[in-house]
């Protein structure tokens, strides 16, 4: 055969996205919380707006309408980040952006540890393996400043210097938001080491407290950092691939841009004009939209709160989350029982068993660069919200959606399967008895949890 | 400053296109015709269905819907290739499908020269500068199979062997379409020497001559070729950004999927599920569409023939085209008048003087990978289908388009600029005069051409 195709996995959470589908699909009844989508339906103002712009054909500007670059310039300048719409750049969903990115940084980068699934996977195939820096205790999303420092000077040594450094602001997985203390010590360190600052702001609209807002390393050092954001998670707009770039003003920012610019038009050449329509009436956050962010924030806070109390009550070591949609509860308190009841010793063992055991789609703490060993699992709960549209507006409309039936019930079933997961019952027979259990266990396909709630 | 961006150009027709929005904005009158744009509006239709799917915002499966899938797989079978709808992959735009077929090659590949701007610069940011291989004469799109047969044994011989090639039917930016004997001959060698074939079949519907089909080389080495088409040109949505590409089944094929999905999902994670919608329509071929095909395809065969005869009665060597919408003059027969009244002596000097001094937007052939000293030009003339939709229908619905004011006006605006281009009188007066006469031309900014057409 020609060519031995370079050997590229599945991103780890569209390939769960894609199990969960497949087993669906083949009647098995599953808890689908391994992806990160919003969960709730796009706002019919901004669906209208799309659709008034369906007709547009025509390319357009590499870096995107001169009313979108300038809507989301309002946006940022909104957040105490004064911004030139000449240095907005878009792109078909912040992936791509983010990948442009590091193919014009030309480098080594530093993520953190744990950090979301694509920043490594990206890094490699734009040809250098990242560095992978640990966060402070309780914060996601941004590498140690110590260890930061410590992983710059050694892999300078190592003649494998490190340019950049990725931040999540808020984080996925771990549902936090890291302080402005943390972020100004790693802007410290980015300044000492002359690293360029990728803020990835995704998630920056859901912070659960609305008294509490992101503190953006571009307020500290706006000389060296790119902020992105996109209408996928707090407008819900995942499948419509709109995404964009704050880059640095002055020479360094404008170099950045051109070089970006230059990726972006030989990889995918232009956003689509229909959704860069109705990205600048998004980014212009008329006070229907503000709203239904505000109710999305609120279901997200709701959920993943209840989901989180239902990992503390199975014995898991688990922090409400302050942000997004994620929980990232660790399983480590339970380990000798997992061991024990189904010899599982590694995440990817532990997720393995609750997708083929009871159709839970959840990811291992080594999807998001943390130790093979590490016993926690990323939670995305928002595939719970309901079904249909109609489920999912009661949800984003209810004060209590946890008690929503759907919900509820989704949630006991959680409880369930963590119950029945560390359930040492059946060990407490005499030993034949305990290979016999196992082998009972997982010889079903189906736990009986799962066909309980089916 | 952190990092050195890595320089990466904008591509040339994007590039040419947004020099004239420029030149446009700042009152300068422009003839646009750089740009690959259809140049008509898209069916009301195919607006219809992207309006009707406008409220999708889940991700979806990154290789693009069933429903998608099918179509498009219905597509090719029509035309002589059968497709199993596992075999299709959808991306954002064709030219992102490429690139990530190019990094899953992760090897060096050829492309004809001329061939289109993207392919040598993808190659290149995929890690390995393309080998150039020259078109058999008259035939533009596909590398003579001799010259690649011998790039291919010295390749390897230097140890930077060849993995792939690339093809284009029907080409830009000749207008050509290679013989079914042509791609024979290159199938032949692919399998020689053990190549996997990218046949670009973009332009694959607008055929001039109803009668005539591309010839594909997934015809012949199905187990080694990979097709690529999108509603970008035929049916004029190049700013939706979708794109297929039909892969080849067996082992292999299956290898060459994983990786270019695995490579999808961390790049671009899905494509635009709105526009996934309405191409599921598009390549289900619906009548009105067809016949709104079939008129563009008309409308592209008078005016890039009318074009061509522009040139030649200018003096310059041209076919008319016999596919696509570009025509591909060569001024060598003028070389000797270009240089004596403006020194130009490269491609690049000619197009920059049409653009600067005419604001006649056209590509060099050194854009497309031809020397420097060639004197061919691209023409993309859909931009002078109309400035609004109104006219762009009366275009399309005319049954001689060229006789319409404004198209029949810029055609003789560009006849009025070829001939004041090579327009000797000046140079008939004393050497003083000859000076004055050379720094009035161009320090005025507007010809009188240029002026009058305003």
């Amino acid at each position: 055969m020609p060519i031995d195709p370079r050997p590229v996995p599945l991103s780890p959470t569209l390939a769960v996205n894609e199990a969960i589908v497949r087993k669906r699909r083949e009647g098995v009844p599953v808890l689908p919380l391994g992806f990160g989508e919003a969960g709730v339906p796009i706002h019919p103002a901004l669906v209208r707006e799309l659709s008034a712009a369906a007709g547009r054909g025509a390319y357009g500007p590499v870096a995107g309408s001169a009313a979108l670059r300038a809507a989301a310039a309002g946006y940022w300048s909104r957040r105490g980040l004064p911004t030139d719409p000449e240095t907005v750049v878009c792109g078909p969903g912040s992936k791509a952006l983010l990948f442009g990115l590091l193919l014009a940084v030309g480098g080594r980068v530093a993520v953190p540890s744990p950090s979301w699934v694509s920043y490594a996977a990206q890094a490699t195939l734009a040809g250098h393996a990242p560095a992978l820096v640990a966060t402070p205790p309780g914060e996601g999303g941004v590498p140690s400043a110590a260890l930061l420092a410590d992983a710059v000077v050694r892999a300078r040594a190592e003649g494998r210097p490190i340019r950049a450094v990725v931040v999540t602001l808020p984080d996925n997985p771990t549902g936090t938001l890291a302080s402005e203390e943390t972020v100004r010590k790693l802007c410290g360190v980015a300044r000492d080491h002359d690293l360029l600052i990728i803020s990835d702001e995704i998630y920056g609209d859901l912070v659960h407290d609305p008294a509490r807002r992101v503190f953006s390393p571009a307020r500290v050092a706006p000389e060296r950092t790119v902020v992105t954001t996109a209408l996928s998670k707090h407008l819900a707009a995942g499948g419509w691939r709109l995404g964009v770039a704050r880059l640095p003003e002055g020479p360094f920012g404008r170099a950045l841009r051109a070089s970006l610019v230059g990726l972006a038009s030989e990889i995918w050449s232009a956003s689509p004009a229909p959704m860069q329509h109705a990205a600048a009436y998004a980014f212009g956050e008329p006070p229907e939209l503000v709203a239904h962010v505000e109710r999305s924030r609120r279901l997200h806070a709701a959920v993943t709160g209840a989901v989180a109390d239902r990992f503390a009550a199975a014995g898991a070591r688990v922090r409400r989350p302050e942000a997004a949609f994620y929980v990232y509860p660790d399983l480590e308190p339970l380990r000798d029982r997992l061991r024990a009841a189904h010899g599982v010793t590694t995440g990817a063992e532990l997720t393995g068993l609750l997708l083929e055991r009871y159709g839970v789609g959840v990811l291992p703490a080594s999807a998001f660069g943390e130790a093979d060993g590490v016993l926690r699992v990323r939670v995305a709960p928002t595939m719970l919200y309901g079904d249909d549209d109609d489920r999912r507006l009661e949800a984003l409309g209810s004060p209590d959606p946890v008690s929503l039936p759907w919900i509820a019930g989704a949630l006991d079933r959680l409880s369930g399967v963590l119950a029945d997961l560390t359930d040492l019952t059946d060990l407490a027979a005499p030993a034949p008895g305990r290979a016999c259990g196992a082998g009972h266990r997982t010889g079903s396909g189906h736990s009986p949890v799962a066909a309980a709630a089916s």
